[in-house]
């Protein structure tokens, strides 16, 4: 086990912390840039209250709205100018993933002369890794990405129909302020999705683990249980603010890298393809990883079926014959499909009217992007793109 | 559920990496105060290749030695001392909990004028909280206190009988190099109370959370599950390193905040109650918390048996009959007894040949330095001293 972790983002966590935005901004700056999605954060007071609290406290704001779904470059380098235009000293990212992740490469970009799709990662070294940012407070509204901790971005291209990542220390947010209450507006289907996100965040790290790690799979099955049992709390009643807070902790640990420390991850397969297909049609990113996991579970089980059965045993209580026990896998995997089933979530790519026409082209740009030097996708086992059809014409 | 939380030491893992010493250390600083224990470094050339990797990176080492377990404040004042006559601009602390606590109260007092001891909160308000401190880079040599990634130190005044702490941000290391071959040659009976201390770590915040935290309860229980189970395999063959590195990340995560974020804990009452004791007995801190701990359990399932029988369930898959089965809460605690019996620790003070004649004394000096304002011991449920007093009986 050899690893690395840093972690220097602050969490202030609590129902009704909001209102604690503008005191907690002002040591960062005086003019913030606040970026927001949709119209949702408006039409529910949210927005209001963020502004009201860092008017307050002496923070002046610079609005920065519109950022969409699977965030494009072209949202991030308008926020740079208006970042740039108005004086911003500071960012403030009141959203879901989308908005923070737009967030964090406006914050760096403000700080750079060149183009910001110069820091997202396509295929062969960046041009630029940005170093330094301007100071960003992530309030995230959602729970499902964990984007509010980490220093991950994920930024899409329309024109080179291109969706990928940032991932370096300077993209760390200064402080995260979660208050669930924030999230006691979200839709079902939009909880769901972030209930889904999250667990597969921890499936990931967890599959595709090189070292024995017997520490972070306990600590990635806990983030597993406490997801499904509380999930399932939050979607039978939207208002349950406990489970509602459960649920916000746990997407910020499914990736903010403690979970996963040490587990010597070899790649994060499922998102790599679920990123090309949602470059080529605008699917919600759970979705497509709800499609896509269940079937790269069933293809990564047969290869090392071990981690699944561990899997099997302590997520759903099944008994196994032995460590090499497929059945017992594969029985675990389907109890995890029917979760996701459950919750409302589509595990196959017909269920959103995406047939396999483009699965060779899929496979193809995945492999440009990102690939192990023989041309194969990095995971346990690794996948060459007649594999990756495979699991694609799997979960069709 | 509300809390903040940081942690903004850098973890740098891996068997052999002692040698990155010198380059992660310089830059913090060119002359480093190298603070380390007894003579076990120097015999086992721990201490020769860390001065040769600072060295040869260009950074100067100036020796303080001698530290002793249960670290005392003149040790600390003689630390201070040299740093300033040599103009130290960084600590490195080479040992265990005991040198690593005296190195961060160097590192703060280097910076201030008074008294270290007015840092160490003994009762009233502190003289001063430190809110800067030299760079301090933390390298355990034993798997326990967890010290080397959290802001906590605990100190000894030998006059006034006194083992209290300080806990404050500025004394995070800024950097933890954990190196599981340092504590290969760790001797069996060290080992056990290493492993049994970070049990207790966890267990304190799982037992004396006043909140409902389904997330936080599972990575605790992942942490004593895995502790348990990898120590196991440490004690039957100590040069496992996979073992040691599973057993040292454990001990570093049972006290540096990831864990316990959220629990809302009320306080550590075992481990206020074996400071007093070991005030007054130089014992082993991890001998005081395995004799105490137990006890403890008891006492305190007795008043709410629920995190008791889910303790037993979970960590001893025991079944009850429900939430409220103290039976089955008991079973799991004379199983952790066993646990700690089987590696070698003590249970009962007579083990160590500590009679009761103090217990009133205890009991009485730990409310001194913590109370709740109502005569009581900070903990679930609070302790008056004739509870204490019952509970050390219990033990005796």
């Amino acid at each position: 086990m050899k690893f690395d972790v840093l972690n220097p983002t602050r969490v202030v966590f609590g129902a009704g912390r909001l209102a604690d935005l503008g005191a907690l901004a002002k040591p960062y700056g005086s003019r913030a840039l606040l970026v927001t999605g949709g119209g949702s954060v408006k039409r529910n007071g949210t927005f209001e209250r963020a502004v009201a609290s860092l008017n307050q406290a002496g923070v002046e704001v610079v609005e920065c709205s519109g950022v969409e779904p699977n965030p494009k470059i072209g949202s991030v380098r308008k926020g740079i100018a208006t970042a740039l235009d108005e004086g911003c000293d500071l960012v403030v990212a009141l959203g879901g993933g989308s908005v923070m992740d737009a967030a964090k490469v406006i914050a760096a970009g403000v700080l750079y002369e060149g183009d910001p799709w110069d820091m997202i990662f396509h295929g062969q070294p960046n041009p630029y890794i940005p170093f330094t940012a301007l100071p960003l407070i992530a309030v995230p509204t959602l729970a499902a990405t964990g984007s509010e901790m980490n220093c991950g971005a994920v930024i899409s291209d329309p024109e080179s129909q291109v969706k990928s990542f940032a991932s370096t220390e300077a993209l760390y947010p200064k402080l995260a302020l979660l208050d669930p209450e924030l999230t006691l507006s979200v839709p079902r289907d939009q909880t769901a999705y972030g209930i889904a996100d999250l667990i597969t965040h921890v499936t990931e790290g967890y599959f595709n683990s090189s070292a024995e790690t017997p520490l972070q799979d306990r600590l990635a099955e806990g983030v597993i249980l406490t997801a499904m049992q509380e999930g399932r709390k939050v979607l039978a009643d939207g208002s349950d603010l406990a489970a509602r807070a459960q649920i916000q902790w746990a997407a910020t640990l499914a990736l903010n890298g403690w979970v996963s420390s040490g587990n010597g991850g070899v790649g994060f397969p499922v998102h790599m393809l679920e990123h090309t297909v949602s470059a080529y049609h605008d699917i919600t990113h759970a979705a497509g990883l709800t499609i896509i996991n269940p079937a790269w579970m069933r293809f990564a089980a047969k290869a090392r079926p071990a981690k699944f059965v561990q899997f099997a045993e302590r997520i759903f209580a099944l008994q196994a014959k032995g460590s090499d026990d497929l059945d017992c896998a594969l029985e675990g995997i389907q109890r995890f499909e029917a979760f996701l089933t459950e919750i409302g979530c589509p595990t196959r790519f017909s269920q959103l009217g995406i047939d396999d026409q483009l699965f060779e082209t899929y496979a193809r740009e995945t492999l440009r992007i990102v690939n192990d030097g023989q041309g194969r996708l990095p995971g346990l086992p690794p996948m060459s793109a007649a594999q990756i059809v495979d699991v694609l014409r799997d979960a069709s």
